[in-house]
């Protein structure tokens, strides 16, 4: 029987972990040097392993130490440690498909947005830069936080790529940003997180929750007076900081789960088995009430 | 002695079935056949009952299966089934007065602003279209979903004119919408939903939450960049698809339950034996710290 | 031992009454006539004293009935009752450190910025007026009510001037207000409140929960798409009406637990003995996820 849960200590670790405390799981948190003080400070951690760089998941005495462990994997599983070494040279029980962590990508072979086609979920069109369309939201990594990106809105092609030169000019963005480049749709509305469970056990889909990120410095932009935002003509960035809790309209509920299930039912057939457990789904509710998963 | 409650399933249903269950009573929604998911899902209803049109909660089937139950009304039962129907037509015993349900009109004999008048509750001011104005909101029915609607606002009663011009033109209102217009004072300051319980048998009023709507696409409109909303010029709309919980500075808790103190007392006085259960007030607080009331 | 505890009925009265009773104490509250509804409605307080101003806390016969209680400050208390009333003039045992009080002020010998620099945690750079600074945000008391503040952005020393200006010229700020004016860069980014709780005995500090002020009439503003502000020109309000529960991005924790350690360090060494019980931190996450803390 499993006794132990483990994480890396990271993006939702401690939620992770809280949990586990709750149903009596003795827990374990892999933690980088210089940033494991939360991990000491909330009393959810029974053992706390130090790792130089979170690469160090899969050295030998980490590994040890989660021996009898079952795993919960997260973003930042995915993105320090990798896709190739979590299905290669991970050999703890995961909860969760492993498989599945890297069509969390936005470009390549396993991409998020041929999971959601393959899902028949609607998702924001994409465009190949300099494409005509109406207004886009451009998204690319940055030149010097190649894990964050900078995304901007234009009006039209031709604007996309004149506000991409500014970038450049101001090397903000470089040339290996470009080849991550994504043009999409930009859809107006309002936008939400929708938390769910798959249970495999109970066979059963849950809504644990709803909530909305929260962007630095966006958050602060949009509180600017628009006149002094067109005089001061700050730099945007679209960084995650936090989220906000929220419901969302009773009647939209059928269209949440019925994004829920549809998505269940593509990761079941594409990557086999599919989900089990925790997923989100982020989303923009239009106007018009329809449902929008972007990534 | 009541043993079970029953609601219409949309608006705040799963709020009342969820408390309902905690209180252990046996639980009935009438759902909407392609709308009943939400009510599957979460683990709250005994017995769905599911009609073609919601309308047919008066239909003499669904009364008998609701017959020794205790309803609990919400806006989609009002919109849905409408007013002569529910006071005539539907013998179920109701928790609340049902005859209070028409006041929250805009339009009408009994309308909610008479009834915050009586109330002497401040709200906005209301004119004519085309009477001289400062800063107005404009409020009428979209031609295509009678039940949602067109808001704008305007800096004056010219302007007024010239943007309601312009959604005609584009067919976003019509000639319907327009004999259902309003055109009130544009208050500025920060929204919040107070949602009181009065309890007859107490004698009490309770506040037992406080939060904010979000609508779309504004919520999306006010996260563009001043610049790009002045590029992109988006048709701002006004539709609530969820809330946010929130505070309110303690020391406005004395006029939150001034203005429900009062609100309860006019009903009563208006519409016998006045309000029973749950009702929620939306209100502006404006840096003068006043609150005013909106519909 | 400690049978009660008692406030002033304003500010944050309402969640230490409310945890009071949860532990099990005999609660005491003093409010203001006029104001004491809120601690009426919710059964929080076991013994209501009525005041006609704050400031009669220190009076005799509301001395006498707080004897043997043991009081919580906030903010109303130190700002209706004063600093030296309550150094001197206020023999009841007080739960937290009576002396730090004063340094929640911004101008002065004590003030909240030295204290900031003292811990060696970034704040706003300040400036003189008229001193050449890119774009600054720029506080003052407002002439009507000194306890609220007038806020505004310029993008420059000039701007500022000039805003400064209108806002004298509009009365909205005289001369008195002048004496209190605080110019400090602009930072950009979305806000947060880290809600801590050092413990002595446990020589442990907590965070409680973070979450975000809502501001009158900020809020409606930004949700006026741009064009509408242009054309209305809105007098821009900074009131404090309310908050937003939140969660920060779990990797920015470390940093937030790092500046209330520095915090509680500061004020051990200046303030001796240093912080008991509950305070806050407000700041700004910029988008390169540093944390700048301000008043």
């Amino acid at each position: 029987m499993v006794k132990s849960v483990s994480v890396l200590a990271s993006h939702s670790a401690l939620d992770v972990l809280d949990g586990a405390k709750e149903e009596k799981f003795r827990t374990v948190a892999v933690a980088k040097k210089g940033r494991e003080k939360p991990y000491q400070m909330f009393p959810v951690v029974d053992e706390l392993i130090l790792v130089d760089e979170f690469v160090d998941m899969v050295s030998e005495h980490v590994l040890r130490r989660l021996g009898d462990s079952v795993f919960v994997p997260n973003r930042s599983f995915s993105v320090y440690v990798g896709y190739n070494r979590i299905e290669k040279n991970f050999p703890i029980p995961v909860f969760g498909n492993r498989f599945l962590l890297r069509w969390e990508e936005r470009t390549g072979e396993a991409n998020y947005y041929r999971l959601l086609d393959a899902a028949n979920i609607r998702r924001p069109e994409t465009y190949r830069l300099g494409e005509p369309a109406g207004p886009v939201l451009v998204k690319l990594p940055e030149s010097k936080r190649p894990v964050e990106r900078e995304f901007f809105v234009a009006a039209s092609a031709k604007d996309a790529e004149q506000k991409l030169r500014t970038l450049l000019q101001k090397d903000y963005v470089d040339e290996h940003s470009l080849e991550k480049i994504s043009v999409e749709e930009f859809v107006l509305g309002a936008h939400f997180n929708a938390n769910f469970f798959y249970t495999v056990m109970r066979k059963r889909l849950e809504l644990h929750s709803i909530d909305r990120r929260i962007q630095s410095n966006l958050d602060g932009v949009y509180r600017l007076p628009a006149a002094d935002q067109l005089e001061i003509n700050p730099h945007v960035k679209y960084i995650e900081v936090g989220h906000e809790p929220a419901t969302i309209r009773e009647s939209l509920l059928e269209k949440v789960f019925e994004i829920g299930e549809k998505f269940v039912e593509a990761c079941r057939r594409i990557v086999p088995p599919g989900i089990l457990g925790p997923f989100t789904l982020q989303f923009i509710v239009t106007p018009e009430l329809d449902l929008v998963v972007y990534d």
